[in-house]
C-alpha cells in the first residue's frame, strides 16, 4: 500500500484545473509531489507548467503510472464520462481515487463499485469553502468511502482543507455536502428577502446589519455576502449555474428518497429566474436580482 | 428634561412581565430605580415585589407620576389597547414612552403620533435575544423614534442590552425587527430541510454538522438549534405562536409595501403546519416536526 505521505514515492494525476481545481493542484505540487494535470480546456492548466506540473493532453497519459487520482470537474455529466470514459479503462489496480466534485451520491456509489472490481478504491471529497477556501487550502472536506481509504488519502487531503470529516460509506461525502447546500439555498432567500424589505421600508441597510447579525439572524451569508450586495457587487464566490446543479442534484436525491423539501423547491424555483435574467455567472448572492426584479413594476416612484 | 441616568429622579413604569418582561424590569429595579409594574396576569410580576418593585393592579396607578413607561406585551391588540385605552387617557406631559413589544411599524408610528399629541415622546424599541438574552441583558436593541428620545433614553436602555442601534424615525425600530425575523425564517427551514435530508440519507448528523458549521452554510440557528433538534428537545427559547405572530407582521407589512417575499410565505405556511400539530407552544425549531410529520406516510420502515 503506497505511503501517500511520501513526496518520493506518491505520484498523482488531478484532472480539471478551473478556478477551484487549480490552486488545489498547486498546493500538492508545492508539498513536492510529482504532479501530471490535464483539463478538458487545456490552455486552463497552462499557468500550472511553471509550478512543474506536467500538463497533459489526454486522460489516459495523465493517470499513467500514477498512485491517486484527483478530479474535479464541472457536471454529473463530466464526471460520469471523465470516470467511465477517460479513467476506467486504463486504471491500474491499488490506485486510488478521489472525485472532488459536487456530484450526485449515487453516481459516487456507482465510481466506488467499479473501482472495487478494478481493485483500486474511490472517495467522494466534495468540499465547501469556494475559490478562497481552494486558494488559503481551507476548504472543509466531506469524505464518503471506505474507512481505511480515507486514512490512506488523508496526508494529502491535509495539503487542501482545513476540516475534513469522514461522513462514511461512498456517497456520504456527496450527502454531506447537499446538507451544506439546502442550508445555503433557503438562508440565501432569507437574507435577500430580509434585505429587499429593509430597503423597501426605508431603513439605512448598515445599521439594520449591524442590528442583526450578532443574534438569532446571524449567518455566514449575513456576514459575507450581504455587504457585497449593498456594494451591488454580484461577482462569483460561487457561481449561479454550479448552485442550481447543486441544488437540483439535492432535489433529486430528495424525490428517491420520496422527501419533500418545500423551501429548497422554492429557493431553486427563484434561482432559475436568476438563471433566466441571464445572471447564471454571476455569484448566488444575484439572488437579490430575481427578487428585486419580480417587483420593479410596481416599484413606489 | 428628565436625565434618565438619575436613579434619585427618574421614575420608571414597567408593563408586561411574562418571560422578557420579568428580567428585564428587574435590570432596572436593581440599577436603583424606583420601579412600578403591572401586568394583566397579576400573578406574573408577583416575584418582582421581594425585589423591591411595586406592584400594582391598575395601568392608570402603574403610570401615575412616572417619568419613563416600558411595555412588553404579547400581541398587537394588547399594545394597542395598553396604550389607547391604559396609558394615553392617563398620560402627563413629557413622558417618555418605550414600547418593547414586536409589533407593527404602523401601530408605533400611531403611537408616535398619538404621544406627540399629548406632548409626550415615544421609542418602538422591539428586541432579539430571547430569555437568555433578557435575563443576562445582552439583548439586540433595534430603536426608531426621536433621535433625542432615543439619546435621553439611552442610559436605561444600556442596562437591557449590548448591542443598541438608533434606526430611524417611529416604526424603524420594527421594522428592524422584521428583517431579522424574515432572516430566521428562511434559515430555520433550511436547516430543518437540511437535517432531514441527512438523517433520511443515513448520515450521522453530528458529523454532519461537524463538516457545515463552519462554512457557508454556518449560522446561529446551526450552532444552537441544530444540537437541541437532535436531541428532540423543543423546549422554547422563543415560542412558535409569536414567532408566527411576527412572520405575519411582516407579511401584511410587505404586502401594504407591494412588495412579494415567496421565501417567508413558505416559511409562515410550514409554521403554520405546526401550529396545527398543537405545537404553538414549543420552540421555533419545532419546525422540524411539522416537516417530519409530512413524510411519516412514506418513510422507510
Amino acid at each position: 500500500m503506497i505511503d501517500t505521505a511520501d513526496t518520493s514515492v506518491c505520484r498523482i494525476a488531478w484532472i480539471g484545473t478551473g478556478v477551484m481545481g487549480l490552486p488545489m493542484c498547486e498546493h500538492l505540487k508545492k508539498a513536492g509531489y510529482f504532479v501530471k494535470a490535464y483539463s478538458r480546456t487545456l490552455a486552463k492548466a497552462e499557468p500550472l507548467k511553471e509550478k512543474g506540473v506536467q500538463v497533459v493532453d489526454d486522460i489516459a497519459e495523465a493517470i499513467e503510472g500514477v498512485d491517486v487520482i484527483f478530479t474535479m470537474v464541472g457536471y454529473p455529466e463530466d464526471v460520469r464520462s471523465v470516470y467511465f470514459e477517460g479513467i476506467f479503462p486504463h486504471l491500474k489496480s491499488g490506485t486510488i481515487l478521489i472525485d472532488m466534485t459536487t456530484t450526485q451520491p449515487v453516481l459516487a456509489e456507482e465510481i466506488a463499485t467499479k473501482a472495487a472490481e478494478l481493485e483500486c478504491a474511490s472517495l467522494d471529497a466534495p468540499v465547501s469553502g469556494g475559490d478562497v477556501g481552494a486558494r488559503n487550502a481551507t476548504l472543509s472536506i466531506m469524505v464518503g468511502g471506505e474507512r481505511a481509504t480515507f486514512d490512506q488519502a488523508l496526508p494529502l487531503l491535509k495539503l487542501l482543507g482545513k476540516q475534513i470529516v469522514y461522513q462514511g460509506a461512498a456517497g456520504c461525502g456527496q450527502h454531506t455536502k447537499m446538507c451544506n447546500q439546502i442550508v445555503i439555498a433557503s438562508t440565501m432567500v432569507g437574507v435577500c428577502e430580509s434585505l429587499l424589505y429593509g430597503s423597501r421600508a426605508g431603513l439605512d441597510l448598515d445599521l439594520m446589519l449591524t442590528s442583526i447579525s450578532g443574534g438569532a439572524a446571524g449567518c455566514w451569508t449575513l456576514d459575507n455576502l450581504a455587504p457585497r450586495i449593498l456594494k451591488r457587487n454580484f461577482d462569483p464566490g460561487f457561481f449561479v449555474d454550479h448552485f442550481v446543479k447543486d441544488m437540483l442534484i439535492a432535489i433529486e436525491e430528495a424525490k428517491r428518497m420520496n422527501l419533500d423539501l418545500p423551501g429548497l423547491d422554492k429557493a431553486y424555483e427563484l434561482y432559475r429566474k436568476v438563471q433566466d435574467l441571464g445572471h447564471g455567472a454571476l455569484g448566488t448572492h444575484a439572488l437579490m436580482l430575481a427578487l428585486e426584479a419580480a417587483h420593479r413594476g410596481d416599484q413606489p416612484t
